[in-house]
């Protein structure tokens, strides 16, 4: 069977993209030793290497098995090794223990990567007629942008393992110098918004994801959205006003997380007495000579930058500050609502903004289709919406209408907010 | 200073229905031994001795100390022990060993109520002027509906408490024998509604919580609302299906629930073959000849009714049997805006109805002021909003507008379900 | 059937000993409320009146059922709540519930021990002949000292219960001022012992525990032991040392629970600056004008006695406080010994002392026959051996073979500690 | 400073020796990848990596840096990461998290031992006086004796962490076939020996650890001895009798660990129908036609031998065994008086043998001087006496004295039982 033209036009559009994608996963993860590729820091998180083969996994389970004719499985067991959450799949590994699996290797990854590319790469290219493209196209965009989900995943879950080493070991180091900053960061200026009927959620013919679909009005009151991000110079007067020893700025669950964990500061900031500055990164900080907050990164250690968005926030801490700040969170639908406003800055490629929207399902919401009905609508309670984009979301990834989620007490993603007030 | 006649008029009545109200809270604890009184089944429940006491002490510390002048406390010591969650207010008893309080016994909790009884009355009788009725008004009326919601509290715990005794007791023993209900119940018919912007919350003079407002405009899809709640006969045949072994049929929060605790059915039914049956109830049982559910409630063991609501669901089993009825519940405000609807039936006094809101603030909401400001607000994430009243809801206490809230794994209250669906 | 002439004395003898400690177990409930009486303040603990119902059961289980011809259990029920960790016997109400029973209630448990009482009497009373008389004797008189054990545990048991409690109230007030003490300790004085082969165990026809048996031959090193326990004095100087601060005198388990459970005194110690003593002792705190250590106990809280044995404390600490001595705690064997040295005190009445030797079977050690098997013999692992007599002890009860047994982190109980050396 | 004859041929043979323990090390990790060598499956076990570091850093902190002047460590941060438990020497990494470092790499390790190996082997081969001979060598023998005990670990650590790996991989593929045992293995035979007083624990110059020591009088009763260890074909008996489901077999402890962990068989058993043989070794069992017992263990999974002896079993199974055997197991001076008794076998070699011995000190036992005092006396209380040396001891290390010890429940050694009984 032949390919018509455009799908075969579109067919290799899209082997091309795949490539891309898969390259990228690959190179997000060679700056890291097989040791770090293995380890599991929390239940929450998982190994490099996991995500490296659950994204695999996922092209051979939902693509390839159903519809490469006379596809081999590279192992029958990882099917039950790399299932992450899909109940209709049959049970499989359990998620605290990911990171026991020395076995199969790095190495072994690698191969069963490239057992896949090839599969997924010689139905895109052979026998795919338009019947066939039809089913095919929609599941390897699935797939492609699952892949991307797990790039970012990957990301902050290397940097929360790295997190728990007392070296505080960087997974990339800086090319340069930090960048010199202004010293007095910009102040924040407050843009109004009338309000009204609004069309929120996806529209169009490109790949969206279920759950930021139907499309639908909401109503809206007036309110101010605050044209950038709240800041780490910001945070750190938050802080110095006792902001984490103030119950009255917290949510009742927020105080019991700030008190029975110990919170004083975002996870990843190092008070200047951290013994970890001294065991591990000296000379950076003879260096600097700061006797003030430290921030730890994909670069590793570096002095707080008062003007970079402050991340690795959970929602408590978000909604804390705006509560202290006279302000509150943005809904998701303002935040939508706004996202081309003029004068607005930040919205997507810095961290992702938490919301003050509970992810609950849109008016008319259905899941898709098979095993992918599993994909998101399961999770919509105890959760809130995220909106934006981090810097380790991959360029392309987010639009407007996209719903990132996450529990509130989660505080190792890119993830920070922005304020809203009534008008 | 003498009092104005309308306002002698008004405070005669919230004297009135102050008397009423308390006298309800000890008419509730009157069936119940000491013992009974004093014992916390889980972190969750308090003592019926606690709500005695707590509701005095709100009235002692947000009424009296500030407006009463001369109030004398009956024991300084009891501001720390029944303090519940006011972080303002200071340090506070934990609330996992409120059952340790052995010490005041229910009768000092009993002196206690009356002392406090008798200043409050002496407060709304004596120099009661228009200034201080503008303050003290408020706060009465916000004790009062304060120490309803207790009222209901009182009896879902000490149910609870019950039910963890293998003895199963009673509550209060049936004064009669069960209602011979219909054999078949009334098959459940869909009242389709039309959607459009409604005006939600609360309006008007009377009082309300402040989560209920401000009253604002909500955009609704077309949609049907089930006439009825999902019965103990419904829900029956869910379980025969397979209803708690069917992942696909579960968000994933409720599936691990599931999994983790072994639920089976809801929380006070009774397998035929369940040990306890043996236990409590040999004449009972022998009487029914039954092989078939029984259900624990206030009047103790009674084999299931099938026409009866189903209750003391979790918000996972009401959202599961939801799904495999092919439907789901509404909204909130879709329920809201169905109150009145022609031929719909049992929307308050029976169960409260879990909704598929979770419970965010409504846009321009202001927490109460004062210590009431932590009376709601600070709840507002990973909770979901039920709507209604149930058969322990005090009379007049609810209203279309009442926004009630619990955490979705939460089954120890009266709740259960309605059904909407898309049109 | 007729009794012969010395069983019928002996009978008589031994329903006199029944009837005094049947009702000494009530005298010790005596003090307490009924809401006293059911709380269980953590799993190792039980409530007054399961004291009361399970020493009850086990007369009815091992004595009456098996022996008395045609007696009909109180309520069948109660086979299931009372029974403690008898495995032969069925299944249990949990332990760690045995709090939740606020049913059978106080008076019930009363009814259900009269009813048990009258029909031991009988069996002892009426037909006992020769043949009867050796089957039951040793089972009423098993049964007595079980109860005698349980009356201690019924102290320590509330006695904690009460210490959950801020208010801090008395098991019972103290009848007169506490005794004036000298104000200087009296100096300890090593007892130099010359060890070689001794006797150890329980010898003779007096009743004994099976743990207690065979008696046989020990061979000890010389040694010497303190003439009288370690004092609230001494050990207030371990504190004031640094005790709880310093690593190097703690077993590593024992450092542990330091840690995690921020031990810094004993258990019923109240530091100065605690705040349970502003709110539930404030005149007694005034009078004394003290600004030293508070002890909780059976009369409440007192300042601390410097000469009164020290109390309530975990193996760890004692183990601690003996290395800070620069000294250890003798063996159960060298304990044994020293039973009857010339110059030694306290050995027993006061509190039970550590040993440092694990609680093992004896050599040729063999469990008591039936269901009395599991009585001591399945805890021989984990434990620590004590031995003495407390204040809390039954008259009587004890004796110098006497094995009392707990975990290392046992701290609720009336134990404390004498020092040893190696010579 | 020269080296006096005697010393300086001492010194060689110590270099030798030294050489050849660490070089031992380094092979057992040989057929492990750096990501096996880097996790750690439980608290209580650590990473091979860890191993292989923290026996560096002992000779680094106890002996080269008190000892070899101008010795410069390897890396500072080492003295944090890699303590164990020693609270002299300050706060360290948590235990817990030792599987999170995945910096330094093996390699960096492989430079810090051969940094370490260097500096040790300078020491011995130059200044090394009369006086420094004396301090110096017993701190190399000790640490030599403690890397030992670490190879033994590293091996019983990693068995256990790739038994968590559903692929159970092997360690090391066997490199021949099972060895063919005799189908029918040869009855257990009893010696019995006559007890009396026996000299127990270590004399002579030779190294012995503290625990061991002081060499002292025993009084033993007459007893016998099992001339073999329990084998797997008797302990298969024991299942198939219901041994795990019979709570009057089982100390109160063991019943509560049978019961909360679901305990059917030895840890590292696997039934006919565990689905990790499908997953794992499809090949391996189709060629067995197996349907009976499967042992995981360093050349992974195997067909049950009937004749191997049991291991990987906790002391409750042992006792329940022996329980079930009509017997029970010796004690640590039993077990020591018999080590040379005709016709016994098995002494050491195999496993680990439980004894009815508590880990308690001997009379007049004195912990070694300085920091090596935290070597085994801090955890004399809640462990069991092991006796006789397993197939992982590495060879020459043990000695009839030697006193192996573990908590109750562990079941992660090569540890088993010989049976003994009272005469």
């Amino acid at each position: 069977m032949t390919l018509s033209r455009p799908i075969a036009q579109a067919a290799s559009a899209l082997r091309d993209r795949f490539r891309d994608v898969r390259a990228t996963s690959l190179a997000l993860a060679a700056p890291l030793s097989a040791e770090d590729q293995c380890i599991q820091s929390m239940p929450d998180a998982s190994p490099t290497k996991w995500h490296l083969a659950h994204t695999t996994w996922f092209f051979e389970t939902v693509l390839l098995q159903p519809h490469a004719e006379g596809y081999q499985p590279f192992d029958p067991r990882f099917h039950y090794l790399f299932n992450s959450y899909y109940e209709a799949l049959g049970p499989r590994h359990p998620r605290p223990h990911r990171g026991l699996l020395t076995r199969p290797s790095v190495d072994e990854v690698h191969a069963y990567r490239r057992h896949v590319d090839e599969a997924v790469l010689a139905l895109l290219e052979g026998g795919v007629g338009e019947q066939d493209w039809a089913a095919i196209e929609p599941i390897v965009t699935l797939g492609l942008n699952h892949e991307q989900q797990h790039q970012e995943l990957l990301l902050t879950d290397i940097l929360h393992a790295l997190s728990c080493n007392p070296l505080l070991p960087a997974y990339k180091p800086a090319s340069g110098p930090a960048l010199r900053l202004a010293a007095v960061p910009s102040p924040m200026r407050w843009l109004p918004q009338h309000g009204g009927i609004a069309e929120v959620g996806h529209t169009g013919s490109d790949f969206a994801f279920d759950n930021e679909t139907p499309r639908h009005k909401a109503l809206l009151q007036p309110y101010a959205i605050a044209d950038r991000l709240v800041n780490c110079g910001d945070y750190a007067q938050f802080i110095a006003d006792g902001g984490y020893q103030r119950a009255e700025l917290w949510l009742s669950d927020g105080w019991a997380a700030v008190q029975a964990n110990g919170w004083r500061h975002p996870a990843y900031w190092l008070a200047s007495d951290d013994p970890r500055l001294g065991l591990g990164s000296q000379q950076q900080q003879q260096q600097q000579g700061s006797t003030g907050w430290h921030v730890f990164g994909l670069h590793g250690v570096r002095p707080m930058e008062a003007d970079a968005p402050v991340s690795q926030l959970s929602f408590y801490e978000a909604a804390a500050y705006a509560e202290w700040a006279g302000a509150r969170l943005p809904t998701e639908f303002e935040w939508e609502a706004a996202f081309d406003a003029p004068g607005i800055t930040q919205m997507t490629g810095h961290v992702w903004q938490w919301t003050r929207s509970s992810y609950d399902p849109y008016p008319g919401f259905r899941p898709m289709p098979g095993i992918a009905a599993e994909y998101n609508g399961k999770f919509m309670v105890g959760q809130l919406v995220l909106r934006g984009g981090s810097v380790a979301t991959p360029v392309g990834h987010s639009r407007p209408s996209y719903r990132n989620f996450f529990p509130p007490a989660a505080r190792w993603q890119f993830t920070g907010l922005r304020l809203a007030k009534d008008l």
